[in-house]
């Protein structure tokens, strides 16, 4: 029988009972998360010191309209530089500051995008001049790349830098409308110097894009350059990346002198002579630590998403009532954790992969900083397949958190549909990710092609991490097709050879069909090369949970929630790994029909989710995130969303009156014409 | 050899070039789409009305705050109804011209929600008495449901509504925190009524939730009235839904005439005693209008995403440079037109299943007006699936349509993000997508085990539309194993009887594995049941525009976007399809390895939508929106997407000054701290 109790306070109880119920130890999975538990409480007194600080208040962010979002977000960067020299923070600490604000910020263009490709290819002399000035921000850059008629195409970008010899300049043109730089944050507002990728015309020659670094406003007044229009390109999707000044450019013959070609792969000597790159690949460097970020960052938001809806899913309690006469908890509901779960497992995967990334991106750079250039590849094929791997998981886990939370997932105070929108255009930008399963796919079928032309000699020892599924093509392999038991769902290996013979066959059959492939096979075969290589991270990072006993015990719960990501990623392949026979599918016979072959790889993730479950408060508060960082009513820490719910309304502009503005302009005239209408006037009653 | 053009002129010319490449008759298949000439003549007129009225200009939407979006919602609203008057449009022609505008306004929810429950569920005295006013609309209702603690269980709403046999009324109070109102539009700032839903007691019995018509606003001022606290809840995800003003509301004790309980069904006699409704069920009615009317308007949503992102990937060109020196046109790429002219086939099919939906509607209010509910269950199953099938799929197409533009769809110009928002809690609202699943298939299973019941004597003909599938696992059924060849897969016949299957084989697996469902089953089992139904449908409408030759030759253009619609819809169930046999998976031999199975499909994909792609500009100026409509940068109908953006961005309100605020507040002192690091003042400089 369904009993009467306070909702508002069984929430905080059922928080608290949830937490209570965690066997794990909490400090030591938040330790392994953070790499140590120094830098865990690094970060956590830069956290304290936002938060105590009234400049950081998040209380009206939500009603504020974008004028106001930019200076809030100006506010904040100006704020957190005083605060580095106050506290002493060093670079990466005020780094940190910034990272932890949840804002899309111009700074980080200036950051992530200028600083890089300004120090990595300027000039020794060039940086040696401005770089100091850049790392210290007292100049403000931007990276201006795309323009209003092309994108990811860079040889048809329309900007060009003519070479004047007479006066040694270059001149920076905007020939047509669609020329116009576009989409570059921190230029519409903000910036005062910027890198301009512009073709490079040298004796009536075009020599493609290079890059030029272009001061764009006066250091004086903060004004325009003679000949250059700047200006913001407009509001966003979903009132995403409201406070970075995405903006636009047109250059009318502005000269710069020639020392400011970014020229330490690519030079135009005194006598306007070209000289060739002599390791061109190299500027790819930049790009590559930007994708590798993309990887920390994305798993770090699936984090976010993960711990407001299980929490708000915790308390939340709807439908059944249990012999304790409350309601059933929503989390409770296969269908709710078999969606919660597995964003959870995300998080900690894409995690890890992150740190594993950036290590991986040191050794390259040290590499690259010789002039070896072996490790490029192997580095590009991964990120390229990472990137649109976290980024397309990482836009729909936020949705999916958000759908999950119900009627009051839509509104703005349950946060993740901030956090969705600002995260959306990751899936277009830096490598649009159709345009990245392509170069995934490539790379693929190459090292196929030499596998197959270097015949029976190869070993499965000389292939890279990223290729290491192709062994599978190799002759002698062991058969593709498989049965798997209840039991064998239990252990990783039967997820990762299945991950491994999908991504395999896939791309061997792709290539028999190259001359006919049909509209959706990149995207499919990307995403099993991708798969197939995490499958082997994970397996290792199951290894290394239950060898250092995370969490305590023998790390069962971590090893358990990373075993759920094979498990989703195996059900998430179901087709191709059918169709290829790999999962061996029923025979049908006269008599009666057949029966799902998946069921115990279902019955698996459902069990596999129910072991995760007492845990996912556990696990969640073990990302560490503050209420101040959340900024979701759905997701508080002590659980009292209802409470939260409320408070955040009472402060909604619309609330400040009564009776709106609306009222005399439009409602009142309203009823008052239906009230003639059937011949009433109600004008001075209070009650009908 | 890559070409210089004017990037900006070409797109122009692409769009005339591929409008004058179509073969269809545009017209003809608008009259189909919009029923007839004469209808879409009368729709015509109306657009044009309000597109020429400078009241609902949209230039400076995208940039106004929510408060402004409210009030400027309430004057389009006055406006519409003043020129009700001045045109003497019938209420359908004020209806219509409230659905073109675009926006979510608070006047949809006393049409939609509020007035239909009033007169369905009102005694024939309470309705006589106010039904006039509000079908006038001298009052402003809303519907007030949903509580703070509580949404879908509706039996848990704490609102109480006490009997006082004393004076003959009703004391409606909210006891706690959680049981204020919440989510309920219009609520907060406009209504002057509402219909609450509380529990009824009678004697300290509880009678579970009832319907009470109450006055919420003086009408004199506006004020709330005493004992009632009223607010708006705030912002919604994304900025979506920012004109309407969903609110909260508190009642402290406040006491109502008895004649105000909405008695039809339920009745507190004068002696104070319950009378059991007769028709319980019939009061469903309104919901099933509301769910048939969403398919409709799904059907149209997915319209404007699939013009405007044709539109834009027609003009758009990137990449490899074709023959007459110009790049390729985005829409060319397979993986453009594989996520793009599926959105259209959709289109095209809630269209018109929308259009069947109402007549089934009609027919259903007919009869349940003479008090027959045979009709109810089926068109329950019925719209319960498809509100499901709808709502996701049109959240999703929206989505895929956005993003297969590439960075420009991340602009609010785009449109598309405006309309994902406002459509996103679709999938919530109106039965949430998970609880309605489980409805299908509780339904489908009660069928099965009916027909099992039954025995031998069933035949096929028994069986209604929603349960038809179920046929196949009568005894003496076909086998339901299949090899389809490339020509099996142009016959639509092929793709019916396998979602069929599909259907049907997941149906009987699951009565057979009631003890230990796994954690999704509930979804994928329910969309197999929907696809299966909708899939006959579109048999049916293949045949249909066969047989009018709609668009003219033999209909064959509209015929095979249906088609694509059931090759897709295939697509995306293989996994059932592959699990139980139903398509014939490859015996794995010793030597060499299996190839895809799926490769005739997928190819059947590619070669129905390249028969479809020189069409598609003409259908989708077909369903005949203006640029004021879309309100679209991308989706201009003359092409000219970079001039449009160019255009748009200007009258952003960061470009009214050079200089924005920040600068002297924060982006200042950020480069001067900076400057003072390295030593350097650059304050009076205009160039470095």
């Amino acid at each position: 029988m369904a009993k009467p109790y306070d909702v508002n306070e069984q929430t905080g109880k059922d928080m608290a009972a949830a937490r209570a119920a965690t066997t794990i130890q909490v400090e030591d999975v938040r330790n392994h998360l953070y790499n140590s538990a120094g830098e865990w409480e690094s970060r956590r007194k830069i956290t304290e010191v936002l938060e105590n600080d009234p400049v950081f208040d998040k209380t009206h962010r939500d009603f504020l309209p974008r004028t106001e979002r930019y200076t809030r977000g100006m506010a904040l960067t100006n704020r957190v530089y005083e605060l580095q020299v106050q506290h002493g923070w060093s670079q990466q600490q005020a780094s940190l500051a910034i990272a932890s604000l949840d804002e899309q910020l111009p700074i980080n263009l200036h950051n992530v995008a200028f600083q890089p490709v300004f120090n990595l290819q300027g000039s020794p002399e060039l940086v040696s001049k401005y770089g100091p000035l850049i790392a210290s921000r007292g100049i403000f850059g931007c990276y201006l790349q795309t323009e209003l008629g092309h994108g990811t195409n860079v040889s048809r970008l329309e900007t060009t830098a003519t070479y004047i010899p007479e006066t040694s300049e270059f001149e920076i043109n905007s020939p047509t409308l669609t020329s116009s730089k576009w989409w570059i944050g921190a230029l519409g507002k903000t910036a005062t110097h910027g890198v301009v990728q512009a073709k490079l015309i040298l004796g009536g020659k075009d020599y493609g894009p290079h890059l030029f670094f272009v001061q764009l406003r006066n250091m004086n007044d903060h004004n325009p350059l003679p000949g250059i229009m700047i200006g913001d390109i407009g509001p966003k999707s979903g009132s995403g990346f409201a406070p970075t000044d995405n903006g636009f450019a047109r250059f009318d013959h502005v000269r710069i002198p020639k020392e400011q070609m970014l020229s330490k792969f690519a030079q135009v000597t005194d006598d306007a002579k070209y000289v060739q790159p002599p390791h061109a690949k190299m500027s790819y460097g930049g790009m590559l630590y930007i994708r590798a970020n993309m990887v920390t960052g994305g798993g770090w938001l699936m984090a976010k998403a993960a711990t407001v809806s299980i929490r708000y899913t915790t308390v939340r309690r709807q439908g059944e009532v249990g012999p304790d006469g409350l309601e059933n908890q929503v989390i409770n509901y296969p269908s709710t954790y078999y969606r919660l779960l597995p964003i959870l497992s995300h998080a900690y995967v894409f995690i890890q992969l992150g740190k594993q990334l950036t290590k991986s991106f040191d050794t390259l750079a040290t590499r690259l900083a010789k002039g070896d250039t072996s490790l490029l590849a192997e580095m590009h094929a991964t990120t390229s397949g990472l990137k649109v791997l976290v980024s397309s998981t990482g836009v729909q886990d936020i949705e999916v958190a958000r759908r999950a939370m119900g009627g009051h997932g839509y509104s703005a105070f349950a946060g993740l549909g901030r956090i969705y929108n600002d995260y959306l255009p990751s899936v277009t930008y830096e490598g649009d990710n159709f345009a990245l399963d392509k170069q995934v796919v490539r790379a693929a079928l190459k090292t196929l092609s030499t596998l197959i032309r270097a015949g029976p000699k190869v070993s499965a020892s000389s292939l890279s991490p990223s290729s290491f599924y192709l062994r599978l093509v190799l002759p002698n392999s062991d058969s593709p097709s498989h049965s798997p038991s209840s039991e064998d769902w239990k252990d990783p290996a039967t997820c990762i050879l299945l991950l491994e013979w999908r991504a395999a066959l896939l791309v061997q059959e792709m290539a028999r069909n190259l001359e006919q492939p049909d509209a959706s096979v990149f995207q499919r075969v990307s995403k099993a090369i991708s798969e197939a290589f995490v499958a082997r991270q994970v397996g290792e990072m199951i290894a290394d949970a239950k060898g250092k006993k995370v969490g305590g015990g023998d790390g069962a719960a971590v090893a358990g929630l990373f075993l759920l990501y094979l498990l989703t990623a195996v059900e998430a392949g179901l087709t191709d790994l059918l169709s290829f026979g790999v999962i061996k599918t029923p025979t049908t016979n006269a008599i009666g029909f057949p029966s799902d072959v998946t069921r115990t790889l279902r019955l698996a993730i459902d069990k596999t989710c129910k072991a995760v479950l007492p845990e996912s408060i556990g696990l969640t508060d073990a990302f560490g995130f503050t209420d101040w960082e959340l900024d979701s009513a759905l997701g508080v820490y002590d659980g009292k969303v209802y409470q939260a719910l409320w408070q955040r309304a009472q402060a909604e502009p619309l609330n400040r009156t009564e009776v709106p503005e609306a009222y005399e302009q439009s409602i009142k005239p309203i009823l008052i014409r239906g009230q003639r209408q059937v011949g009433v006037f109600l004008g001075d009653k209070a009650k009908l």
